[in-house]
């Protein structure tokens, strides 16, 4: 969050961190100044123009009032307001107009959420999304930095010959695939079930039929997903690889012949979501597929969430 | 090959190991005895009555003919046969009764299609299949043991703080999803091509629509996929898990709410496809989603082979 800040000279007066006692006092370097971690209470957010809550989605709901009853903005990472209809849920690449209708709170979508809309939007445009099919690869800092600590213990002891172990997940992340670790909703992973409704909502196709698998493999950074998409008509894909080279947010890196395509090691650390393998799909006439990486804890949350505060800036 | 042909109690009387003059004069043990690979030639195969092919296309090409003109039977794992008319490619589970029509060449399919066939054919007898969507997640074993080297190497380095290199593979491995790394025919990978063309071959349905998207990832072993499939008529996910636990070759792991599913670590070292998280498909009425592991060294290619030598010589 404050790399990002910094990188796109977020144009604020004063920086203020603030944090739950049990990081309160910690001392960080922002903007080449010193700063210390406060104890958030009300009092400290009651005159913040602009927020940023990434934290989990209780403290946002505990104080993300707070900043809007103050007059301020709460950009909210957390997935506490995600689906409220209040509150909007923005991807400044897709659907910037929604900011205008805050009331104080704006929320930030999944991180898988964000890079898959901004690969579907410019393409709903064109052609008139009817289905999305989608398995993702998602990083172990998906899921906390406990979990990439735990995959990193895992590696060294694999390189040493020692038994893996894991306390933090449910499965040994390293050298697998796992097909779970989220809570469930019924049969379904949450994950899953956040990638339909937010993606439905951030797209404004509240009935877009979406068909998806969750799946975390041992990758520290960089979500990845196969895609197969249905639209109203036939698409060419050189046509929809012509519209993603246009589009805000997306690199097309698709040369597959000469081994160009996303991987998250090349999305890891950049805001693009990079987009390749955009083909015919062999098993739906007229519909294509595609394959995108992009960093997740860039421009799948901190990017996003700068994005949208320097949008409601503009929008007063 | 040897520990699985061990393991079973293949009923050879005599073990004749051969390859190219690289490898000959190599020592190995097998069946509690010491043998030397010899150098493989026309003589040598002559009087063979089951030979398993285990290297490239261009050997079986040039070697499985000797073996059925000797009146033997040759088995062979690599791509060259898979797709001819002439020549059964066989599932044991699958399609049996396959083998009786063989002139002397036995084909077995390629490591994707072998455990996704194992599942789909108790299905589509079942219900009657219409589509599948697949998005694979590939070991680097499927690769050859230079890549699972170079993985290893990899790990070393990452744990040491060291560059990470690569000179087998066209990206790193290591920590990243690489949906390429194949031959590609046009904008499909070869083993995207492979996937759709012997899952249609070995199940009998030849016009069977197949989505699928091929993806390396760092494991050692056990290739896995999450997967979509739709029927004639829409399917209960109880009903099909019912299926699927009788079914052969397959073990149902699945209580996602306990975190039991499949994994390549799980899948490892062991003959079954391992399947879980069979739900309905949100995206699509009466559909049906899963996910499934299997040992890509063992059930994808060794103890396929094995099998199929065994219904062979129960044929006569």
């Amino acid at each position: 969050m404050l790399r990002v800040l910094e990188e796109r000279q977020f144009p604020f007066g004063e920086l203020v961190l603030l944090a739950g006692s049990r990081s309160a006092g910690t001392k960080l370097c922002a903007g080449g100044k010193n700063l210390t971690v406060a104890q958030i209470d009300d009092e400290s957010l009651a005159s913040v123009d602009v927020a940023f809550f990434a934290a989990g989605a209780s403290v946002s709901r505990r104080y993300a009032p707070v900043v809007a009853q103050g007059g301020g903005i709460a950009i909210d990472k957390s997935s506490a307001y995600r689906m409220e209809p209040e509150v909007p849920l923005i991807v400044p690449e897709v659907n910037p107009g929604e900011v205008s209708r805050h009331h104080g709170i704006v929320s930030n979508p999944n991180c898988v959420v964000i890079p898959l809309t901004v690969v579907l939007a410019p393409l709903h445009l064109a052609f008139g999304l009817r289905h999305v099919t989608l398995a993702t690869c998602q990083a172990a800092s998906g899921g906390g930095h406990m979990l990439v600590a735990e995959l990193e213990s895992q590696a060294q002891a694999a390189v040493a010959g020692d038994v893996l172990e894991h306390s933090i997940y449910p499965h040994v992340l390293y050298g697998n695939v796992v097909p779970g670790g989220w809570s469930m909703f019924g049969a379904d992973t949450e994950e899953e079930v956040k990638i339909i409704e937010e993606t439905r909502r951030v797209l404004g196709l509240p009935e877009l039929p979406i068909s998806v698998s969750t799946v975390r493999v041992p990758v520290a950074v960089g979500h990845s997903a196969s895609v197969w998409l249905e639209f109203a008509d036939a698409v060419d894909p050189m046509e929809a690889r012509a519209m993603l080279a246009d589009a805000p947010g997306v690199r097309v890196l698709d040369d597959p012949e000469s081994q160009v395509y996303p991987t998250p090691r090349d999305a890891a650390g950049t805001d693009d979501v990079l987009v390749g393998r955009i083909r015919q799909d062999l098993g739906r006439r007229g519909g294509i597929s595609l394959f995108f990486a992009a960093d997740n804890l860039r421009k799948g949350a901190a990017t996003n969430a700068v994005q949208v505060a320097e949008l409601a800036l503009v929008a007063g």
